[in-house]
């Protein structure tokens, strides 16, 4: 998918919700537990109840992972199933990959190619190398860790250096250097809005990809309000105020409800900022 | 497995050799490609052939996702078969992983429990509560970079904050003060032997897992100079130089010559080291 069929799907369902697939058989309705593959069934079920909400999902490989072969096999099955029934939909590997070049390079067929995603995110560690290979696929993103959500994410990335600079700062300026660098998209915590207008002067015209809405604390309007660009910019991650909101029967109702909650929020924000152009 | 039984075996073989199972189908003798399950047949046969000589496998797991199912089906069956036949061989799944809390303990069930590994790599960006999760695991242990040994390695792990302090330097400190630091081993590349006094500084008792000898320009003798702890301390991996040193139906048998240069030079300058003491 390029970056203008995204965009467009954006505008039309004024959304820029990714929903994320991080499904664990311990926290899906007991009742899905007999069907022939709940992985995929649970899945399905929240891709068909949300994909007017949302511009992209995202399934977390290691859930998938956890469950061994069956959990590859499901995992290729939720994409598949994504692409024939709702094709306009970006999918997102989340899968945190990153190796020496050559195997960065299997990393990279193994998702884009025998797996069919639109993009896979990877960790900037290891340099130039381990993240060139995943951009060389056309029409592929691929979307690098900069400014995680998560409570440990302070540990190295904000490490400074003698001129201020922070480490998650020399990443992304160092990334631009890189070939094809209009391929990358970033990570970048919902729970550190205050760190969007630095991030947002050094990528202004990349994508973002924003977890930690709701269950980890985010706000919403605090990201977009540095963080929109003029192509919008923003792909805002939701997984367990989503998939999980309920564990019963109506998962799939409360899910769409939920969903459509966010949706809206994000209508109305583009709404207001259409307005003020 | 426990340290005591890995510096056990380190004595035992006068080897602290790891084998690299970087199986690439392009790569391995053309006529195993009939076999039922090539992956598997190679890795075997380089197994039987260099066992003697070596303390450790390292299954890359991305040379096995990249052929899909069959490629985990044929990983969980090379680590199977080391266990069954070579039990007292540390195993390592290469596979440097690293995700928010609750996604870290879905992989490291996925390696050390599902599929049985000793240890894992795992990548540090995300910090703290990406690592600990699998540090949680008794007898296992979590093989975390600090300095690798290709060429983008250098485009962060040495940003230098204002007191000098670089970035692998912070992050061996850093992970010293987590929860269970003693399971933890570090990649430090082989390619950059200048740095292996400072490293041991901060971390004189815990192994290195040392990629970069042969194909990638390391020398032995250097890592061994500052790397080499009281218990040995190393884990010096070569894939390449061992396992594709011949692509013939000779290649089990080139393997093993390579593999008993290496040990023999490793028993030499461990020779050497215990005439000094």
């Amino acid at each position: 998918m390029n970056k203008a069929k995204l965009v467009k799907q954006i505008q039309k369902k004024k959304s820029f919700l990714c929903v994320g697939l991080d499904v664990d058989l311990e926290k899906i309705p007991v009742h899905l537990l007999s069907a022939e593959d709940p992985l995929f069934e649970f899945s399905k079920q929240i891709i068909d109840s949300t994909h007017h909400t949302a511009v992209a999902y995202k399934p977390n490989t290691a859930f998938f992972e956890a469950y061994g072969i069956k959990g590859w096999q499901a995992l290729e099955k939720v994409n598949r199933y994504i692409k024939e029934y709702y094709p306009e939909i970006f999918t997102i590997a989340d899968a945190k990959r990153g190796d020496i070049g050559n195997t960065s390079t299997r990393y990279a067929k193994a998702f884009f190619e025998d797996l069919n995603f639109d993009s896979v995110t990877v960790a900037p560690y290891m340099g130039r190398d381990s993240v060139e290979p995943f951009l060389a696929f056309e029409d592929k993103f691929t979307i690098m860790l900069a400014l995680t959500s998560n409570p440990g994410g302070l540990d190295f990335q904000t490490f400074v250096d003698e001129n201020g600079l922070n480490l998650y700062e020399k990443v992304l300026q160092t990334s631009l250097t890189w070939k094809n660098a209009e391929r990358l998209m970033y990570v970048v915590g919902a729970t550190r809005p205050e760190y969007f207008q630095k991030i947002r002067k050094i990528v202004p015209d990349h994508f973002l990809l924003v977890p930690g809405v709701g269950a980890q604390g985010g706000s919403l309007e605090e990201v977009c309000k540095y963080g929109l660009n003029k192509e919008i910019g923003l792909l805002v991650n939701s997984s367990r105020g989503i998939i999980y909101a309920s564990n019963n029967k109506d998962f799939a109702k409360i899910a769409r409800e939920k969903a459509e909650e966010l949706q809206q929020q994000m209508a109305e924000i583009l709404s207001v900022r259409d307005s003020q152009k």
